[in-house]
């Protein structure tokens, strides 16, 4: 079919072309690359030949001056005195009345259409077209300055990774300090639980300023379902996930690891399973550099367990093998551009992306390793620095 | 302008009509609401004559029929296949590879037109209708059923409430227990910061296994914008705002409270706005009930404020007074339908809705409190229980 992306544009649109915002900061990591400022609630934002305009609330318009990295931060209200003497009424807080706000905001910079994102408002988009107005959207990535890391985020990643890791190595010491007991595990307050081993991770991590999102501790079947996050009392002797992914506030960049550990022995059909896995994290990495793709990065995944013998497809009405991306952009979000796996995103140096291969048996268990990785102008360099141990 | 809401739907739309979504349900509470499931990457579901109907990728697709209360959970990869069928090639994971995706789904369920959020993609609209489809936004709230609690829904932002009340005690406490010198708090440790508090905060709530959003712990010049969330040693003898806004993870229900505490002993100034803050609290609680509107109450906020000859405008250069809402609905988002001020928001019963009226003036000091109400048949009921002290 015919892309939207130009047919969405009216013919009637003439002026200046705007990049066009209306969402809230905290989700979107685009409006916070670019303004540097933090809301909860939806902000307007316009970019016009490279110059930001942030357009605030009473309520927020101090703190937008204060901290945003943007020096035209205007009030909103006042844009809402000029909707008021066209139309003879406030603008609401809904699309209608932003639109309205936006038509004074553009008229008054002779801005005739909008770049939104894909993920923009539908009913923003129809109002402006309402108005004459072009509405344009993008396929992600949106604002794709982000995907090359500078420096300093590069450090921020390195920040959120050393919590990140400092996490995971407080939940292996509490599988390891615990007791086998009829095949299940026990400390000294009863049944260890991927609730307690959750809470201990989300403890350490508050202390350290950061938002834990949710964290995976799931042994036995429930490792075998890669987003299952885990429940209840955790076996010994078969393989738990443990994959955590919290945001450094400070920040808000993230880390993204996982570690799949054995309290006990494990099975030599679950050691052979680590062992595969391992090795293709090792080929994926070796196949990343500037120019490879995230398929050519996936496919040395796939081609390790093929060699192995471990075949992906649905077994007794379950998903089997491998069957999620090798890895995703990491950055302020945990996903972000550019995708590891069945998409053609070409890596360049400065991205970071994680490599995260799995194989997941019910009947051996799930076993996943995780490493955030920065792609480098001569290969790659892995920016976490905590071995990988299988039992313990 | 006339309202897009029914233009929006072609002529050539015909069959049945679905509500649709796109998203991913850690940030819509709508879809989480429809379907308990809890995804964090954008998930399709769409509901035809009340009956719901999730599609998953393969990695989401187990967890999805055992979590999910949607008896209908297909695998999004068997839609995929129904497309490569017909145009030769996979569907991709943007909003043209989902369309595509959609269409199939449609045409088998005689599906012609979609209601969607008016915060839903517009990239997918614009497929959607470009493939002759209707697509029809509506304001918010979109599952206008959910701002009316079920009993289990109150009983959910009851433990919301219980765990914001214990890191408000908590934080209470330690500004309590700190030393003044030379106008600033100290503990043991040395300066008292608000990073320090908000510490505490956030260690606890992890504790009990809830999300703490964002925390502020704002004193003196900084509590003067409501959205400051603080920084820096705190003062004393001088108001300390506390706002307190978590998720129970357990149940994705939120609590929210405010406390105003001053270490020391306040100015008469700053007692004089304390009691006008609680007065006007207590006054738009008298005025919650069904059938009243979200700005008779505050209205009533404003009428107390205004007694007191406290004015609200620009003074230097930035807002002083009382210049936002006098609150919010509140459940699986902190800040949902109704609202508590420029709105005809109409109360029901079973609304929990928060009250926080402030005041604000930078050579006084920053004010507010705030608790959570239910609107019940015959009034109110004030869900927090905890006690609001100013000097401590």
């Amino acid at each position: 079919m015919t892309s939207p992306l130009t047919s969405a544009l009216t013919s009637s649109a003439t002026g200046r072309t705007a990049r066009l915002f209306w969402t809230d900061s905290e989700r979107d990591a685009d409006l916070f690359y670019l303004t540097g400022f933090l809301a909860g609630d939806p902000i307007l934002f316009l970019e016009t030949d490279g110059v930001g305009e942030l357009f605030l609330n009473d309520l927020e318009v101090d703190r937008g001056r204060k901290q945003s990295r943007i020096e035209a931060v205007h009030r909103l209200a006042e844009i809402g005195d000029l909707v008021k003497e066209r139309t003879g009424s406030r603008p609401g807080r809904g699309a209608n009345g932003i639109a309205l706000c936006i038509r004074e905001i553009a008229e008054q910079r002779d801005i005739g259409s909008f770049e939104v994102s894909e993920h923009s408002s539908v009913a923003l988009a129809d109002c402006l077209r309402g108005m004459g107005f072009g509405v344009r959207w993008r396929p992600a990535p949106f604002v794709p300055e982000r995907a090359c890391k500078r420096p300093d985020e590069i450090e921020a990643i390195r920040g959120a990774i050393r919590h990140t890791e400092a996490a995971m190595q407080a939940a292996i010491d509490r599988i390891a300090a615990s007791e086998i007991r009829d095949g299940m595990l026990y400390d000294a307050d009863g049944p260890l639980t991927s609730e307690s081993v959750k809470r201990t991770v989300n403890g350490l991590l508050a202390e350290r300023n950061c938002d834990p999102h949710e964290v995976i501790v799931a042994g036995g079947i429930q490792a075998c379902d890669p987003h299952d996050r885990g429940t209840g009392h955790l076996p010994g002797n078969v393989p738990i996930i443990l994959d955590i992914f919290p945001r450094d506030k400070a920040t808000r960049y993230c880390g993204d690891m996982t570690r799949t550990v054995v309290r006990g022995k494990a099975t030599d059909e679950a050691k052979r399973l680590f062992a595969a896995v391992a090795e293709s994290k090792a080929a994926a990495e070796a196949a990343v550099r500037p120019g490879a793709s995230g398929q050519d990065v996936h496919a040395a995944v796939k081609k390790v367990f093929e060699a192995h013998g471990y075949e992906t497809g649905q077994r007794d009405g379950r998903m089997v093998g491998f069957f999620h991306g090798t890895g995703h952009g990491l950055g302020l979000d945990v996903h972000e551009y550019p995708g590891v796996g069945a998409a053609a995103h070409q890596l360049e140096a400065g991205h970071v992306i994680t490599i995260e291969p799995g194989l997941y048996y019910p009947d051996i268990g799930g076993v996943r390793i995780e490493d955030d990785i920065l792609v480098t102008e001569d290969g790659f360099e892995n920016l976490c620095t905590m071995e990988t141990v299988f039992e313990i």
